[in-house]
């Protein structure tokens, strides 16, 4: 396969899926509709499954029409074109929220896991203030490989669940927040200096990565992995 | 009384004991011992009690030949100084550290709180990765009347308190961390953020002040206050 | 009573009113109508006052329609459902601006302090570079048993208050000014800083928090906190 | 066994190897050499292995003294003792450094890696300014389960290698740089920010945490995960 | 012929291209449709060739009807009117793109190029994590006597060009990216701290201030430098 | 007279004198001994008075046994060398301070308006925690046709001035603070955003430009300005 | 007089036209075109002349309804409504703007010194990039008493107006600029450490305060200051 | 040639003379005098000539015992072995200082263009504030082909420099200054936004790389580039 489709407008590296273990995924903050829909039939045509996040409601209005059958969430942003019949990986990922208003991102990190073929359990709006609420889903939270928690505000959910389990810990900061929250620069630097071992973060907003690691390391417990 | 003695390099306000209810606090950084001395000897003269912060190893030497029964907190830098028999107040304070290294801080504040006549109960280290530690000491916090937290890092444990206590929360960030910590600016952020509605925040490793604000809230409850 | 009301898109904390005093606080922001609506009528249901905000015009109108005794203030954006009689709790809590910019922040404040059932004077416009009008009224000032200030560019109010009063005093940074202001960091920045012993701080536009903590230290002295 | 050993200056988390997978990390810096062979003393006799980071000179001294078995790295500046012999786990973590200069947080990430049972596989030194120097070991890179990047200055380089693989991309910021780096804040900011859907990220000069977690999912891999 | 021409809202330095070896460029953002019609005119009856950046529709429109033989980019929002002919002078510059959404910049540096008479090669969409995207053009780029390289998010894609060529790279920091990208700074950032020893840098998404000094280098190379 | 004396290392501006009123001041921080004597004689030697600001213990120990009758302030740390005799200016400086801690900014700030021939008035220690402080120097304060006001932390003091007063007031920030007073920023900020509108704003800890412009202004009103 | 009219909504200081020289001006932004009239009346019905700054177009509009004889500046966005005759002082202003974006901000500053009944040259558009057009303007500058420089992106002509005067300057940096200018944050940075000795600074875009303290410093040398 | 030496503790780059024009530079600060060693005596085996920079006075010292013919520039702390006979470019380079301070990066500089075989005329401590003295250069800097400026504190000169040529201007922010200067911040962000359109920048006390791009400009003039 030629490793790259020259658009014009994108150069689409169609050899990513051989090469990282799955497809170009599709950023769509500020493509034109119908550059969207050109890279989404690119990939298609190649037989490569492909996602888009940050889809907005023009965006997601046209693909609908385009690509009827694709799965699409509108709170999370997301588009799932699936290329033939998927592969699913054992394990679980359990995705944290400390508010509703988290819930966006978390969606898009489900979405992302879902498509790596790997299960999600979410458990929405568990904040560290009500501790009762989230102490009643410890056992639930312990059934997972790898934990994702986003948060926004001061974000001190990844570090209380970060002493309770005994996996990693995917933190997402959200913008969540007001004041001296900066857009989640607070949340951020929170996370960063969590005194849980086991939390590792990406960027703000960023649930698409954390899903997306979440999910390499659950292929990797199958020995689905580059090392195997 | 005269409201300012004038000691040509500071201007002692004699009155603010009259008009705040405390004397004036001498903060130690930076004064040579002879000014510290000069400052100490004039409120004793006034009939004052005094309490020094931030006294260093040479002024705490000098402070301690010449007021050999005053107390002092090598670990927190503090001098006290207390004139005639004090006043005690009911009700008490929790202060908590979520580590061990914000015990300076920590013992700042204590000697604040003693100084103005209040009890203190020191409950160390039960930082919100090990939760069970602090589990084990919510009914002793819930004995308090207003509460401290001294946290650094990504100062997690005010929002966790504030969540099982109904009196206020003063939360003290610590500079203790490394990297994207930014000598505590990342754990008074979150402070400020915290989802947890009765917590209130002081500057970084501002143990006195949050000390004092304890201890005038304590004595608010006795009818000690102003509007009294 | 069960401790949490699962909304599906939220898990309110019942329990919260018993553990903390009060119960749980709704942030209006970013919620749709019918969210908003669905959570006032559970917690209504549940026997429990609810106090909204941030609350838009669009949520003000409809939540009008559907409680229309409950108490909203438009500048301040706020809504109060109370739940049956509310305790009255004695003492007061002076609420003080800097100008008139900072009213909705003040208004924000004065109606938690109501909810809580604590009595507030709200003193308006009095900033320091017209120090005779806040000199006349120190007395009434002086009557107050916690003092609210809000105060928006150099935020220097607060550090004066302070030195004229024996209460605590809660500083609100507020986001009035412009240039190096940055949105309420620089007025933030400087309550932090304040000279004055007694001054804590909540964050930028934080009218509620400033208002929560004084109602909850007018009802510790009246021995009805926790320690009790 | 208690779950907690109260020191007096310090409170033993000893559940966390049950609840975490892992014992209690010790924080060297800042703690005197007293504490810490009170803590390493105090570990071992309740049979638990004990990692020590950021061990300065005088303390690897008198830990050396005490505990000559142990094993120490003074580039890295770890202390190691283990109890009782090791689980080994299979997998690899590759481990690559920008420069030389950011050898010491490698270090630092490899004895942790190795104090979890764990394969490390050290390349140093091959920046994406001498683009040939990593491709030469791209082979060796994709034998590895998980991939830690340390780099400083614009911390290009964990960009570069998620492209290549497709197992998940700890990077570690170090501080190595000047001018515009802001001890590892440019760093920080880039790997947050890179276009590689597999990069996460941990605080400045946190080799630890890197290390920890990468052990983390190897161990998950083999099964011996909390899930299991 | 007169230094200034003096507009009354503006001063054009009409003696700037024979003492910068180019005319006064224009830039166009904020400017009224009128103005920015005035200032064409003006320098266009000087005899002076006129460029102007930062068009919007408005404006673009005005000029169009006004200029209709006048050179407009408006992905890249320039306006380019010649005044006689022009020279040409030899030499290429490379114009790398990371991603699509960096064009505008690109464009913005393109037509600056092909103003002063200089030939451009765009390649575009060669980000550092589609690595063999770029190695496919390394021949290409070393065809050019010198490369701009327009990146945003972690903006690495300069450091890994400027260690493949023995030319300079002028870097363009662009604001594409979220979260902690801060509108451009992480890229900024990135690119002043290359590990490259080739690698100037210009202001976010500043690209014409790239296609100028790219531009200026190309004519010096032919001699018609200032030092000729 | 030459206009520049070209010492190899610095090219002294003689001309500055006649130009701006007063001669080049020079910089001591950094220089070497040998290059501070040569540019004091060579400024001697030219006929011109010559002020050095920021002159450490070896510096001034060395000027002073080289130039034994020039004014030195050790805690300001300026050197004075007049040339002739100096003119003297009717008006006065008042010069405030909100702490002790500022008084090193404030010497700098006395040195130079008498350097510049201008009386000044200092009044040390009357920071608005006190404000009787402050009140009880008004009228003191009102017979000066230009303020200088030095402050660290909150900065709160030149609004309170600035209120009181009828001529401009110069506000100097210091470093003088703690945590998040970050080296005299908060203070900058502070004082860039009073609410006073005649309070202008130099760089931190420069009591030498706010004693320059005070003087300055005072030669000025003597119609010994430039426009006389 | 009474020092203050208490109107509700604010508590205008009618003091201020004795106490600092000048009556209390008016900030437009944030106010209601109903409070705005309100304060206006009042003022004028107290004999006191009225400056608002910062009135957008629907204040403004309104305000000339009300108020037809007024004199507004709709680029600078002031209305001024003098009572009586003014009284004229001696001297002039200088006025110079960097660019043409800078010329609200320099209207403001000029209806400001004119409000004041002082004389101001407006120059604008002579940034350093082109020096000539500075150059050509020296002797016109060098007829003034006071300089006020406005100007955006680096601002680099305060530092350059200041080495070529004998009189104070007062620097207004604007909001002018895109990228890393940081809505005038670089421009303030800049001038704040001018290398000119003579530069005070005010905040970004504070064109009203530059105008006032420039008008303050001529009065006083007319010998109308509180000294006299 | 190999084109890495693989020394173990570096990688070194062999091949990066032939690939970019110029052999590995190296980065002297916090290597030992081994490694240095080391380094230099491997590329001197190689036949490669040598720059190392940001070498502290023991490393000159055991690099001069080793090498004493070798050439250092102790202010600019640079070390410089060259292997063979060196082939001179034509072309000028001038290089501005606007302080006596600034002359360490400028110095660092100067040794980068002469180890490049290119001409550098030094102009020193001709800063904006005495115009006078950068005038009186201009004909002497239009000589050159390509400007470097090095400033500190507010970095006006390149931009009134950038005004006065017809050639590249590479701006070196250092990072003299005090207060609001944060080491450098402020000058870097000054030249990144000069209103000059020729300016580019590196980062700060970059001095090498100035000098670096400098060189690679001249040799490029000469036909000596990679696209030749």
């Amino acid at each position: 396969m030629e490793p790259v489709a020259d658009l014009g407008f994108a150069q689409l590296d169609l050899a990513r899926s051989a090469r990282c273990g799955f497809p170009e995924v599709v950023y769509g903050e500020g493509k034109t509709v119908e550059h969207l829909l050109s890279i989404v039939q690119t990939m298609a045509h190649a037989g490569q499954s492909c996602l888009v996040t940050r889809v907005n409601d023009a965006q997601a209005d046209q693909l609908h029409q385009n690509f009827p059958l694709a799965e699409q969430d509108r709170l999370g942003r997301t588009f799932w074109h699936p290329s033939g019949t998927q592969e699913k990986y054992p394990g679980r990922v359990a995705l944290i929220t400390a508010g509703t208003a988290d819930l966006p991102v978390a969606h898009e990190a489900r979405a992302t896991v879902q498509a790596m073929g790997c299960e999600v359990d979410l458990i929405a709006d568990v904040g560290v203030a009500g501790l009762h609420r989230l102490l009643a889903q410890v056992e639930r939270i312990r059934q997972a490989d790898v934990v994702i928690v986003a948060a926004g505000m001061e974000a001190a959910l990844p570090s209380v669940v970060g002493g309770l389990v005994a996996v990693p810990v995917i933190a997402v900061p959200t913008s969540v927040g007001y004041g001296a929250h900066f857009q989640g620069l607070t949340a951020l630097l929170g996370m960063l200096n969590s005194c849980a071992a086991n939390v590792v973060v990406v960027n703000i907003d960023a649930g698409f990565k954390a899903g997306y690691v979440a999910g390499m390391m659950l292929r990797g417990r199958s020995g689905k992995g580059q090392g195997s």
